[in-house]
């Protein structure tokens, strides 16, 4: 029978979304089921214990071998960046401490060494770190600079005599800060200082430094505090560090960018200390593309929970009728499901990330700037959207549940409160998309420098803003215009709002005009002689709404060429509508934006919301297969809704 | 010097949002200042110790007489309810644990008892209770039912060979849930059941059941169970309650809209069922009231902190110089002005609500059935609106303040976790704006029946639509549209943006086109015979929208009337400056519906931005004035920021 529908089989979607780490995925899944308890267990620990136990977890976790991926086969691993990113992302389905220590030390620390360190560093502890017996911090934030990684001011001086650096902290301002794994487990760790040598400063470096011995007493000349209760993240055991002239070998400094000869001379394979710096920063970009991942994991984890209970409660309803079921709800629907939506958007977006980082990481060296520049754009631009996106779906599916989504039990008292902080580490949202829009403005990394407002905005003042424009966006404008603006009349008032062509376009307008019309301000400003501090200040919306665009930009891109690349079936049908529903709730949301900009006729724009709504009702009886394709392992789902 | 211009007040501004309860105010927030340290003590408790120093204050602050407006003079009181909603407003700058069993002992029980009781009940435990020697709960919600109170299944049969109420829990979906004091404290509760005599039931109605002896333990047919663990609020003990054939005397029944006599005949002053279920309901207005006005609260204190961390912390910058302040980026102006320019418009429509509250419960029997009407929808959109305004704004607050706001020292731990729940109990924020939506489709309630849905569709199919809309609107909306009109062409393209007049004619538009479209799809989905259940489930989304843009009229409208009443000075020039950029920032939010509505050019809605964005810098010097005047007390302010 032609008329009977096959519907999409959650099985089949899944497979897809585990993607090519399918057996990593299985194993990650089956070492949380084992320990699918523990968030109950936890409870009942004081806080000394719970982390404890969270450390036993990750030491087990690297048992397992699955941390295997991040390290080089010598030291006990396969240097699979992708299958790390994987491991990651599918451990976010369980308790988020455990995920945030290992972060941090296979991660964090362990990338500091591997990333910025040399063979000798590698031979001396990448083993023991892969392995756990060596557990250790990423020193790199201080109580004054988060953000500004550039301006620490924790040094490191070289003293020729004894061939050692001496670290100091020379004021609580400068203390480290937030440093996960220091407060209570730390043998050592990857402490990032401005470099002195002889009295010149070479800008900021990390060195191996030992904090404690083995009876977990700090060394001398190390203070470590506690940071204290947090909003979220209890397991992690975040502390304070002070450095008073502790004094470590010269052979410490982890010296693939930057090293000091035994006479005092300073030698980089980078020139440019700025580059120097980013190049640095840019090779632990590998945080930030797995932050955002388990942002999308997290996503997943509420909206399914959300999704069954929506699927089952009932409440009001016809008299002499049993109650409605809230899926049933309009409202229901469009509070779920365009959030469902843009989880397999940002999903396909972020395994496109892995991807690149994995390519250009295997590469190494072989990489081209451009693509490592590329890479990073899109690190920060997924990151902040999907850590974003966590923070939102979860508020909206604690609120559609109700009461019981109020209770522990139910997940999302953790879910939200160990989350909260992703979308301020492993970089700040705001900080990243403005560099994704300051990235968008010129490809001329050099002619930047520090990257900072004051030099773009005096960049900007050089150049001719609407040629810059042209320049960096891929195809020309005046191409973009044409498209849209054919868009634009031949199917109004709706008929090809289905049209991912047509979806496309209308993003790709929006992130190429804002882009150039914040280049012309940001000149405009310049030229008028006004303060380029004040220049900067006035256009930072307006530059952060191009990032976004950009931001939104990929993230449909990624999504669309997911699914054009699917075979034909029910499933690609059903990915087809979701694509729709997310491409169309976010032209929706900014529907004022294209109006504004002759993109969108006012008929058209009510008939995008018409749109949402009907998608909306025709996938409610797809949502349960949606969320069950996450392949939340089913111990780790609620246990009272 | 004319050109010198004198900056606003923050004492002058203060006093202004103290109001008229100024000195009540000062207590409380004195009792606070002496309990300053509780939420770092609270911190080294464990939760039985934590509830039980909980309790304390409690019983403290009724000793204190901040309870005393809540009860009438006879018991105690002085029964000033505006003086009561006053003190819990206050109460909310502290730890919210306390104030929610505050609200639950004094508002919740001692409001049943007060309300729903008659002078033998008041003469029995009121004293007791606005003293807190009686601690008890209030026994309303379900497991199986939240939202819908009216389907609760817990019966209270009268057994006339006894003269007694039998109390029943039929089954686990009907045990009483998330009952506030029920695991540790009370004594006592105000039990809500299903009334049933000689086999017929006449609804929802409230009876004062004892729950433990003096010792503490459950009286025999009570089985109490704690609610575990939950999202925030650890110092309230929420417990789940069972009733097996638990017998109170008849007269324990709170009986004033509803009585059975000795011989089992029921009689009640309000012959239809469903009105008086919602008269009864209609009196306990109160606690939503309290919630409100505590969001508010705690926005003002996640604003205080945040603008205050702004103002000093310093990052990125110019090189040589010293780096910027935070509050010196247009972003971060943009993300905190327009949320307190907000905070500020919902303080003053909660202090329009406060005085309706009063005014209509002073009023009492001689109120009239309207007013009762407009005070509970007032109180349904204000409360929506501010709760899910602190869910925003203290996340806002604390992604502004970075991994400092992320420290449970700095308070927005608690903040986001204590008030996560107000969105959702005292009435669902989705269930309240759609109760407003209603309200607006219709003030001839008694056609309504029981409110749900269908039986609003069938009455919108029963009328033309558009007369129904007239007939509610309070100005006709031909005027509306012909002011609308006018104001498009007169300023065109932005000199009286800054209008009030033009500002709320706005808002008035949009709210009245909203109801009067959501109408018409009623009914003619009613009139094409789609089953009225469909029809409410597709124009639900559009019936909260039509809620949405009159809680905002309200809200605006306060704010405007207030600025309109000040002196004029500084204080006042500033306080119309907030009101412009709240109401641009939600003009410019919705720009969309405007410009689809023919009511709003294109270039008048990019001139919107940019008077946001201007508005945002010039207020940035009053900043720390606007968020000094919210009176957060010193002492219960951060520690580390």
């Amino acid at each position: 029978m032609t008329d009977v529908q096959q519907r999409a089989d959650a099985g089949v979607l899944a497979v897809l979304l585990d993607g090519e780490y399918a057996a990593l995925r299985a194993r990650a899944r089956e070492f949380l089921v084992e320990h699918a308890a523990f968030h109950v267990e936890a409870e009942s620990l004081d806080r000394d214990a719970y982390r404890d136990r969270v450390r036993d977890l990750v030491v087990e976790a690297a048992a397992r071998g699955l941390t295997a991926s991040g390290f080089p086969a010598a030291y006990g691993g396969s240097e699979d960046f992708g299958g790390n990113v994987a491991a990651f992302e599918t451990l976010a389905y369980g308790d988020l401490s455990v995920l945030v220590k290992f972060g941090v030390q296979f991660g964090l620390f362990g990338g500091a060494i591997h990333q910025l360190g040399t063979t000798r560093h590698h031979d001396a502890w990448l083993a023991d770190i892969a392995s756990a017996r060596l557990l250790g911090s990423f020193a790199m934030t201080e109580t004054g600079h988060g953000s500004n990684v550039q301006a620490i001011r924790t040094t490191a001086t070289f003293d020729p005599d004894t061939d050692e650096f001496v670290i100091d902290t020379p004021d609580d301002d400068a203390r480290k800060d937030y440093i996960g794994n220091a407060a209570r487990h730390a043998e050592a760790a990857a402490v990032f200082a401005q470099l002195v040598v002889d009295g010149t400063g070479h800008g900021v470096h990390a060195l191996f430094v030992p904090l404690r011995d083995p009876s977990g007493a700090t060394l001398p000349g190390v203070r470590i505090e506690d940071c204290g209760t947090k909003l979220g993240l209890q397991g992690v055991d975040n502390g304070r560090i002070w450095f008073d002239g502790v004094r470590v070998p010269r052979t410490n400094l982890l010296n693939r960018y930057g090293d000091v000869s035994p006479e005092g001379v300073y030698s980089s394979p980078i020139e440019n200390p700025d580059r120097r710096f980013f190049t640095m920063l840019g090779t632990l970009v590998q945080g930030r593309v797995c932050v955002g991942g388990a942002g999308i994991t997290a996503s997943k984890v509420a909206l399914t929970i959300a999704t069954r209970y929506a699927a089952e409660r009932r409440q009001f309803g016809a008299a002499g009728q049993p109650e409605t079921v809230l899926l049933d709800y309009g409202q229901h629907q469009r509070r779920l499901l365009p959030l469902v939506a843009r989880t397999y958007a940002l999903h396909f977006a972020q395994e496109r990330l892995a991807r690149d980082f994995h390519e250009v990481f295997t590469a190494g060296d072989a990489t081209t700037e451009r693509r490592r520049r590329a890479l990073e754009s899109r690190a920060a631009a997924t990151k902040s959207l999907a850590t974003w996106h966590a923070t939102r779906t979860i508020q909206e599916c604690r609120e559609a549940c109700g009461g019981a989504g109020y209770l522990a039990v139910n997940r999302f008292a953790a879910l939200k409160a160990d989350t909260d902080v992703f979308t301020t580490f492993e970089g700040d949202n705001t900080i990243l998309l403005q560099l994704v829009g300051k990235g968008r403005l010129t490809d001329l990394k050099d002619e930047f420098g520090s990257l900072d407002g004051v030099a773009m905005a005096r960049y900007i003042g050089r150049e001719a803003a609407e040629t810059l424009a042209e320049k960096v966006i891929a195809r020309s404008v005046i191409e973009r215009v044409r498209d849209a603006a054919r868009g634009h009349d031949e199917g109004e008032p709706g008929g090809d709002l289905l049209d991912p062509a047509y979806q496309l376009r209308m993003l790709r307008t929006r992130e190429e005009r804002i882009t150039g019309s914040v280049a012309r301000r940001l000149k405009a400003g310049m030229d008028a002689g006004v303060d380029p501090a004040e220049v900067f200040s006035r256009c930072q919306h307006h530059l952060l709404a191009a990032a976004a665009a950009h931001a939104e930009r990929i993230v449909l891109e990624a999504l669309l060429t997911k699914v054009e690349a699917m075979p034909t079936g029910p499933e690609r049908d059903l990915l087809a509508k979701v694509g729709h529903l997310h491409a169309l709730s976010e032209i929706e949301r900014d529907r004022a934006w294209w109006m504004e900009h002759g993109r969108l006729s006012t008929e058209r724009a009510k008939s995008v919301t018409r749109a949402v709504d009907t998608l909306c009702r025709e996938l409610r009886d797809d949502a349960l297969t949606l969320v069950a394709a996450f392949g939340v392992p089913e111990p780790l789902l609620t246990q009272e809704i």
